[in-house]
Order: structure tokens, then C-alpha cells, then sequence
């Protein structure tokens, strides 16, 4: 039976709260190479795809490939329970059926937790040539997005050679928030061809609603395709794609 | 075409606060000697008065005198959104129905909204002789008023000689502040005769609700005549008339 | 006329948070000694016990024993606008119908609420020999029992010779929360014998809310007894009784 330590049982938790806010239940794979999750929204909207890699981790005792189906919900109270400075262990308990996550530090604290069988099959990674990608401040996004917010619940996404911009409009008005190519928000900036699509707002927020405002945020654009999402958590990567809203012609 | 520049777009932010607490929307007057607005709330029991000079704006360009009637909770939203650090600019957008804030810091956010029709004509300035006039820390005032109202929904506001004090009292008992003539939180204390009014106070707590805890907030008060307040936001300033409510005889 | 003087009113204020959880009304006895309250909780689970000294305040006049009988949602309304710095002081008012409480800082405010007749008897402290002890941190006591509130509504504190435990568990898993007699948090640990009872967790919760987090909180336990928690509010001490819950056979 496997035996995984984190030295820093926050960072788990932070992995947890970047999944919860996609999905209810997922299977993590405990693989030879690390943690892994691959699922949809329950509205098909947008994937996350989650790989904690076994070379971040403190210890990673993993006889053989397993499977754990988990309520996030529920995973994710636990994981929100954490205190500075522990360590977390996960292992199956004595008669398999429950994952126990024991936190050690001024006491020891265990919690037992039930598997469960999630349903449908992992999906596949979408397979997208982009035509232009950002790496861009994470404080600097979530706060567009948030602007953006006031005037429309949808926003489009816009890389040229002048930058990155950020635009919505309604009936309350208009937004553009750019960030110039030479802004030091912008950190990397990479355009083979304008790249301009619209998106839904409260994916977009909810998806980096646990980016740390220091992080830096990678974003893959295409016109009128799938958004890629990705940032780190500690030494863990989030992925996220999410699907364009194609505008009226 | 006008252009209006605020160094420390944080100020306009509280001046938009201090007006949305009173009314929903309003017309802005672009003078020869800076912005000014006056209204009356709604219910007709509170005016506000302001002002904010040309003299205090980094860039005030007015070739002619223009109105701008402006949903305020709107544009209070908009200007929430401000960060340490930035600038404003206030234009026309190009066809002259929309008013342009564009926020300048790390990076540059332009929003755009709509300009209104706002009914009513501007209320005079009533002209009252006050009998007394205290300056006293905001602090003090807004906690001494937070006091008042585990008691009752009015308060009654007294100046004489010893100083100035907030009454009120109900089925629940009874509270008396005083701020004595010699206490450090009275700055100022002007009495020509005694004045005590009745004033509601839901309506006082709105007033002072973004008043600072170090601002010095002045009141001239005048027995059973609206209260006259006054505070500065930044180098603006907001002046509020408060219908008194008469006690019965 | 009593006349009672705190020299940092915001110590009476956390006395009387940690009543408020408790009992929505109560009688203070003004005593030789100083001032006490003991009541039972309107469900019968729980019992308060309160003893301010004498020897702890500035100032205690007390010609004659005196009950209050108070509404303690109102008081702890008026204590909870305590200011830091201020002198509190208690008397009755003129016609003896009402407490005076005037906090003393840059101003003087006096609030006057009325007494009330409490219904019932003061109930007897129970007489229970417990078969061991427990002084612990009161964050890691505070922290266990929300750890187990997700898991259950009811929680078992067992005490033996290796520590003491925190255990829940129902459909959403199991939680193992351990202090073993050597960590730090476990401040001491006297057994007699092994003690392990049930109580319900929404009073547990309830009862340490106010708790500071350096507190030290005893705890005297028998198995399937109330269990008896003390602490220190400055110089002060709140004890409660908190009924168990006998488990199924």
C-alpha cells in the first residue's frame, strides 16, 4: 500500500482548492511519476488537468498504480483544517476502503476519509496548435477580470504585437484593461498570430480564484478555441482549458 | 473637450463614496473653478454639497462649462476598483455620450459610461444662522453615533458651554456621550447660544460613514434646524444639510 | 449604592461574551467577595459558573449584597463597544432601576440599561470526583473541535495514560486528534483512571469561542459525567458543567 508525505501540507491544500472549484469528485491516479487528475466540469465547460510530480514530494512509496476516488467537498474541509508548518501523509487505512491524511505537527491529527467510485472516463488533452501565449502577473489578471466584471459576464481575451488586452461591453458601459508589451506585468509575450476570443467570466474568475497574486500565469490563445490556463502551485502545475464562446457573426 | 486629471485617483474614489451614500444618481457640474455637485436625497431629509477645486487637480482643462449626469452607483462601482498608486483621467469618449476613466498604474484600465438625464433642478444652499459649531475627531463622532444607535433610531445633539454631547434613549435605556470643552477629541467649540436637535440616525451614519477616523469633521447646529456637516476628503470638500427631527412639545 | 470600578474595561466586556454564549439573561450577585453569576443554560446542558474577585478590580464599594438581574444580550451589546484604554465603571442610577455603565477614555460615555427580574433559582455546583485532568492550549483545543464538527455533531474526549484525544466519526469519515502527554500543547495530564465520554459539539464550540488562543483551559473529566472547563478571562474565571452524552450500549 502507498505512503505519501508532503513536507508542507499547505501546498496540498492548495492543489485541492485549485480542483474543487471545477469539480465535486475526482479519481486521482497514483502513478509511478506522481499525482495526477484529468476531469471535466459537470458542464463540459472547461478541464483541469493536475499533475503533482513524485520528485516534489518528501516521500512517495507507491508499490503499485492506484486509483482513489474522493468527494472533493468533503477533501477539500479537510484540507482547509491545515496549520502552519505541518506535514501530511496520505495512506489507505488497514482495510482499504478510506484514505487516511494524517497532519503532524504541535499534536497529530488524522483524519479517515471514504473512497468512492466516480463516474465517466478521464478525458483527453485537447490538441491545439496556439497562435500566441502570455505569461502575465496573477494579481494583475484575477484584478481585469474582476473589472471586467462589473460591465459583462463575458469577456474577450486579446493577444497582438502591442500586448495583452482585456475587453468587455453592455449596457452598463465599457472595459479595456491593456497591458503593453513592454509593461511589467507582462512577462512573456509570444505572438505567431493575433489571437482574439471570448470567454465566460465567472469560469475565468473562478479558475484563478486561488492563484497566489505573485504567481505567474501562462495563457495560450487561439481565436475562437479553447483558453489554456496554466500556473504553479509550489512544484505542482494547474491546467486548465476553457471552452471559447463563439460571438455572434 | 474637457480633461481632468487626479494625481491620486484614490481621492475621486472617496469623493464618489461620500456622494453615493446620500443619492443613487447626480449631475456633475465641470465649472471654471473645479467639479461641484449639490442634491438632494430622495426622501428630501439630507443635501449634499461639493466641491472638489480646480486648484487641487493635476490637469483641469474646461474650455466650456459642461454637466455630466451620471448613474453614481455605477460609477461608484467603477471607481472601487482603483489601485494604490494611480492616476485618473476623466474625458469625454469620442461621440460625446460617455464619460472616460482611465486608470493609470501598472497597467492602463479605461472604462467607459454612459452619461444620463437626471430630473430635478439643483436645490439652493439654505442660509441658516447657527447658534454653535464644534470640530471634533471623525472617530469620536462616528463611534459616539454607533453608540447612540443600540438605543434608539434618533439621537439628539447638543452644544453649550461645557461642550458638546450625543443623547438617546428607549424602551432599551439610555446613553449620553459627552465630549467635554477641555477633551482633546473637541478641536474647536464656538457657542453663541445652546443648540439641541433631533437628528435620525440611519441618516448620520450614512454621512459619516467614509468619513476617516482622523479627519476632523465640523458641525454647526442651531436648536430644531438642520445640522450642517462638513469634512475634507483629500483637498475636496463635502458639506451635508440634515433635516432635524422635532421632538414633540 | 455599590460602586465598581474595572481598570481595563474590555476584560468585563470578554466576562461577558463568554456568558452571552450561554444564557440570554442572568442574575449578577454583588457580593463580599466580588461579583458572581451562576446559571444553567435554558436546554439544561450546560452550567456557567463566574467569579470575579474583588481583589482584581480598582475599585469595589459594596455596602450591602445586591442582585442584578440583566438582559445579557443587551449588556453584551453595550460592553462590545468598549473602547482599548477605557475605565469602566458600574453603579446604579439615581432611582435604582437601572445599571449605569460609564466607560471612561478621551470621552465619558454612560449607557443605562434597565433590570430585570430573572426568573428561577440559582442552581448547585455539581459534585463530581473526576478521574483526570487536562491543562491544554486553547487554540489546539478550539482547532481539534472544529477539525471535528466536520465529521460529526458530537465529539468523545478521552483522557488516559498516553494523552488526550479528540475521536468523531459518522458517514463522512473518522478524525483522531492526539496531544500524548509529552507535547507541548499538553500543559499537564493527571490520571487516575481513564476517563472518555461523549458531549455534543455545537456547546463545546460554543463554550470556548471567547477562549484566547494562549489560554490555558482545564479540563477535569469522568467517564459518562459533565465535563467541568475552567479558564482565565484576566483575573477573573468562567468554569461551565457541560452534560454528556451517554453512548448506545
Amino acid at each position: 500500500m502507498f505512503e505519501i508525505v508532503f513536507d508542507n501540507a499547505k501546498i496540498f491544500k492548495d492543489c485541492i482548492d485549485a480542483l474543487v472549484t471545477l469539480i465535486d469528485e475526482g479519481e486521482f491516479q497514483i502513478t509511478k511519476e506522481g499525482i495526477k487528475l484529468r476531469a471535466m466540469d459537470p458542464s463540459q465547460i472547461a478541464m483541469v488537468d493536475f499533475v503533482y510530480p513524485k520528485s516534489a514530494l518528501e516521500k512517495y512509496e507507491v508499490p503499485a498504480e492506484t486509483k482513489l476516488g474522493m468527494n472533493l467537498d468533503d477533501l477539500s474541509k479537510v484540507t482547509s483544517r491545515v496549520r502552519a508548518g505541518e506535514k501530511l501523509t496520505l495512506k489507505m487505512d488497514k482495510n482499504g476502503s478510506r484514505l487516511d491524511l494524517i497532519f503532524k505537527g504541535k499534536t497529530t491529527r488524522r483524519f479517515s476519509l471514504p473512497l468512492i467510485d466516480v463516474a465517466g472516463t478521464t478525458p483527453k488533452q485537447p490538441k491545439i496548435e496556439f497562435d500566441s501565449k502570455v505569461k502575465i502577473n496573477g494579481f494583475t489578471l484575477k484584478e481585469g477580470l474582476k473589472d471586467a466584471s462589473l460591465i459583462s459576464s463575458h469577456v474577450v481575451l486579446k493577444v497582438n504585437k502591442e500586448g495583452f488586452t482585456i475587453e468587455a461591453q453592455g449596457d452598463k458601459g465599457e472595459v479595456l484593461i491593456e497591458a503593453k508589451k513592454d509593461d511589467d506585468v507582462l512577462l512573456e509575450h509570444t505572438v505567431n498570430a493575433e489571437a482574439r476570443s471570448m470567454y465566460p467570466l465567472e469560469y475565468l474568475n473562478d479558475l484563478l480564484k486561488t492563484t497566489d497574486n505573485e504567481a505567474v500565469v501562462m495563457l495560450d490563445l487561439k481565436t475562437d478555441n479553447p483558453l489554456r490556463i496554466e500556473y504553479p502551485i509550489g512544484q505542482a502545475t494547474i491546467v486548465y482549458y476553457l471552452a471559447p464562446r463563439i460571438e455572434n457573426a
